[in-house]
């Protein structure tokens, strides 16, 4: 039994399915202690869109280091959280003509969403949230309690209240209108629905299965808060920063959210960073009324400014994604078609892509052999049944493709 | 208008009395944009027990960084996160002769508590938590729901409830024995009180105003518990890593908490990292039943690794923190005693230490008046009537004496 | 300003429809104090199935009186009570086949309620409760937590959580299958619904506007509830003890419930009783978990017992309800004809009838007119939409001719 | 096996300690089929005050429902109700001077609670609520949230929050000072007790034990009320109505309670009824926000109303219950001298009372002693380890006096 058997707790889960010990990583690629090279199409669950240790990066964040550049600063003001927030202001909202103040909530994701949910609970002096079926928000109880997950939920160890799932896109394979059963409540002022302060949603939810939201969807969705006086929070933790091309996965909608969580590849070299971005009418905070320790990490400011210089000054980025994300599409397009007896679909957009199966067995069997032949893949969706493919978003193309021929095979290995 | 008074949330707050922007720092000083120099004795709220950018520990992150070394990767395992978990058995645990396992709850303190109420709930069945009045433990749904501040509670938006609070060691100033109520009411099956799974406490409150519970208190708190079939849960993330003198603050009682979370210091550099501790009967997690993205920052486990060889291996760290606070214990209490009719105390434990006044007003103006003079100290308690001394461990003796003449002169000013 | 309008509370609601002071009544006639005479499409809401002052009913109370009986006795044995038990095991559930448990939860609706809920949480484990859009099952919290009228919820003071609404039968006007929403929630491990102990479920809404479901409907939910686990509870309280025609109105689905609620027109004679009826491998109950101390009126338990005697000895209440709901089906059927520009709808079973109207001012200005004319009829729906017809089951023919005739030339007054 | 057992729920509980069947009653006294006596120290739990079967409000109810009285109203205005409300007036509340509205909340003691606290939160905006230690309010879900029994509570099957535990009375020996907890926890910004809307408190619990609060006390808690804006309840359902004495309980401590629930004997004849009185500037009610099925049950109207004429017109009631009171807490004190090792204690006011032993097995054992040589008494208290005393006020000397013999012989022949 190694050190991690008879030390770390049982909760410990990726290190099940990738049973090796990993030691360097750069770009797409991950290497073990045995020298073993694996292809990443994982991107640390979406906090490495730039690749691993992206020499751009790693030299801005070293050079702020060796100068002595303040570390650790809760929020007081440093330079480089000005430089941030210049750059964000520059490159991201001002070009699209998007009007937000920025919050800076707590080291993950779950700090985003947290504040995300109280803000707008103080704003609108309500307490209830809609969710959807199979929205993954966060472990600490405020985003659980918005958060699908059956096994996950039970953990939460007392109710989880206060939250009410209704049907995302295609939930019914298109039986039904859209947003009929939320409509029609919030019409009824006997249905019994709590009145929302607000929606919180995922244009793909990742975990839930690389279920992607169409364009018109999120639109009605945003016209159905705007109509009931509800605030629509946009979970961009996982998709946003170009996952899905553009830097919001939003903007395909032409929607405003009220408010934007954003964490993961913000970062950009994959420290710590999340951002609450809220209309600047919303901003009722009494100072210090959210706080947290790990609110000013200026390695992860300097990264983020960084990364927002090198590529999002223009949209090589967001073209090469969705040039990839088709690549990939098509690629699993071509695996379903290969094997017409089997019951599969390709889902997502940009480089957030899924292989369903009928049988989440197969899924984890694919991902098993991926493993064995070096490509890091894991599954989504409430049983697992969706091999999920997020790659890199800088990854190379002869990468990509290298990664497609071991997903192509692990598959006929599977069903042959 | 600066961009932080645009861009920024108004939820900001240390930046408000602290109206400079910071640049660089190291060890104890800082350095603002002007160049101008100030003694930290707040040291990151506790995560910078080693100073800023350490060299040491600054070292091995570039080493690391330089040799690619891999950075994000969850809960995989990685050879820095190996090193960890040997160095912190060999190291920590086991001269100790403490049996914990080990879980990585996410990147941050609020991380650390929610997994162990969530755990805590799981092996008990039951919903209640008990805290203590003036509690801090973070900012999350489940850890705001255990903490007193009522202007931190009012930012959920919801009825914070499953927590009863308990009068903290001292709170009716020695007029009744400990445990009075908690006893009784745990012992009256009529007392409406609902069967706790837990109790959390810190062993010095730092948010609550510097308030050290004594040894024997603790005794006997953790012998309440062990009756009761209640878990105790210490919170060691601002007072463990040394900054009451031993690793652990729970030391000094002999006490075996059966949960205990560390955060802030334990990352060694500022880099945000979080551990839960939990006997291993208590070990009953499903994989991935907790989980997170920022679970495997690497570098900060080469800082955490790098922190305990060079300070933990032996006792030095231990006893110059205690002499360092005997030192600006003496210092309060002289400035207590020149000041005989003001209303003054001197709290504290190790190098968390407080001077608290009656009225709030004077502790910020003391606090004001410092940072003109070039020393940085917050204030905390309920009120703010607690100037809080907290130097890094590292900090030298001159740096010392400077800012407790700094102190002394600024609390002249207030009151003279 | 009368005694009324000085002391008692605003909350006061059903005389301000019907503005005058009653003073007599028998049967389906009310008096007020001026001697005008009310025909009465009301029936206590449900609780006087059998009438006002119902001869039968008065001589066996004034007897039982007159020979002091015991009149309050909480959950002793009484001769009374035993007589009560007797008539239902021989009257009501034998006959049907029926095997349950019998449980005096407290004297009104709400009792039965909370009592069904309690169990179905203690004896599954879960919190969880699903009820329908447009539920009413009463004003104390449990109860009042799976009502769906937003003032009534309202006033709760806090968030009423752990109940999920879903839609009642027909709630899209067919347009979708039954249970599309409950079954996919159910089937979908991320969907986010809490595993539910329970459904509450009535088989025809009478505060929800008189919305009957179909047999086949509630067929499928009890077939859905026996696939997943759940409870189902049928709260009949006011639609049981023969309201629809069979003595429960679940009789015409063929199900048997696994908790039923029984109050209103249960005590016969307008006399608060409540029964909770639970099949007996449900009866987990610890001696004295649930009390109350108006658990055994007796004399309730006298006109209960007469009740069942007089009127379910056979079958013949059941028929003529039936075909007095027929006759006023009929006419609300008529009136809808009469009136083809008008949006109207005729909606019922047995006697529990109502009129719908697609402006709720005009469904007020009918039972308006109807009081002025000596009918009494109240409104039900979320929005007062629904003109609810809900005469005694004794009401002879002449008088049903009567009230319908005063309900024609109010509707005609609205309308022409 | 009969047909109680059979047939009726587990949950039955006083039929388990009185094993007879009841069939009449009359004043003190009550008869089983077997035509044995039982002298009645239990009073329908308090619902009794006037006795069973009270021949001067036999007639008036049989008068009433001979002369065909409207018998079911909901909140309708009837003549009956005029009565009850005028009679209120003039013989309760202005001799008292005090001023409140009537709201008629239901059938039950537990309505009146839930209306109460409704209110309380509806006027304050705020949830939580605080409670006293073994308090008794209800088994509704927001009456039974304020309870203390454990057992009681575990029967909700939800996690009950919302209310804070404080200590009662007395609860600590008189080692502490009044409301010292209470008093700092309100002080005390940070110390997490939820601001509260209200305070509900019996004056003396019965079911708690027989704890009588002393007047200076309850001055104490309505100042500490007043002083930090928080309503006062005063739960007066089983210790009003003269109980204690005076008609409110509340009477000799001198206060004025913003909210007052009254049920059990405000009925007269054990038919059920409640009322909560709240002060004119609560009464923010919306028409119907609360209501229910069984708020006008004119028999019970009719028989309260004969009530206060016959009995508190003048003071007789008042003072032969005080000195009935102090008889029976001569005998109880006299049987406490008489076994000067046997730990036990008399408690009580007015003809509430107790007499409480170590050993709660006593207690039961006294009890059933009673029960066999003709005199019904229950337990209460958190254990059942205190004898209740609770016979109806219009009990004879002669009774009082067989009473009293009963009840020191069943003392004798358990610790003889």
């Amino acid at each position: 039994m190694n050190i991690f058997e008879t030390l770390e707790s049982e909760v410990r889960s990726y290190c099940r399915g990738w049973p090796t010990t990993f030691d360097k990583a750069t770009g797409s690629l991950l290497y073990d202690e045995t020298g073993k090279e694996y292809l990443d199409f994982f991107a640390g669950a979406g906090s490495l869109n730039y690749g691993h240790n992206n020499p751009l990066l790693k030299r801005a964040v070293i050079d702020y280091m060796l100068a002595d550049g303040i570390t650790h600063s809760l929020d007081m003001h440093t330079a480089a959280k000005r430089d941030l927030l210049e750059s964000f202001a520059d490159i991201v909202l001002k070009p699209r003509n998007l009007d937000y103040k920025v919050m800076f909530p707590g080291p993950a994701g779950a700090n985003a969403v947290e504040a995300a949910l109280k803000l707008a609970r103080k704003v609108t002096g309500r307490e209830a949230i809609i969710n959807f079926t199979n929205a993954f928000h966060g472990m600490t109880l405020g985003a659980l309690s918005v958060t699908g997950n059956s096994m996950k939920r039970s953990g939460a160890g007392i109710p989880l209240v206060h939250a009410t799932p209704m049907p995302y896109d295609n939930y019914f394979d298109g039986q039904t209108p859209d947003f009929l059963f939320f409509e029609r409540l919030l019409a009824d002022s006997g249905s019994g629905l709590n009145e929302p302060a607000a929606v919180i949603v995922e244009t793909v939810q990742g975990e839930g299965g690389i279920n992607a939201a169409r364009a018109e969807w999120l639109r009605g969705l945003a016209d159905l808060c705007q109509r009931n006086g509800i605030l629509l929070i946009v979970d961009d933790v996982q998709m946003g920063c170009g996952r899905t091309g553009p830097f919001f996965s939003f903007e395909i909608a032409g929607i405003q959210p009220d408010i934007v969580c954003l964490s993961k590849s913000i970062g950009g070299y994959g420290l710590p960073l999340a951002l609450t971005l809220l209309k600047p009418e919303l901003d009722v905070w009494e100072p210090g009324e959210h706080n947290g320790t790990f609110r000013g990490i200026n390695p992860a400011f300097v990264a983020a400014t960084e990364a927002l210089k090198v590529y999002w000054q223009d949209d090589k980025l967001e073209k090469s994604t969705l040039a990839k994300g088709e690549q990939v599409g098509r690629a699993l397009t071509g695996l379903v078609e290969s094997y017409p007896d089997v019951q599969m679909r390709a889902k997502g957009r940009g480089l957030a892509r899924g292989l369903q199966f009928a049988d989440a067995e197969l899924a984890d069997q694919v991902c098993k052999n991926a493993f064995e032949a070096g490509l890091l893949m894991e599954t989504s969706g409430p049983d697992g049944e969706v091999v999920k493919l997020m790659p890199p978003l800088t990854i190379s193309d002869d990468e990509l493709e290298a990664g497609l021929s071991i997903l192509a095979a692990s598959v006929k290995g599977v069903l042959a």
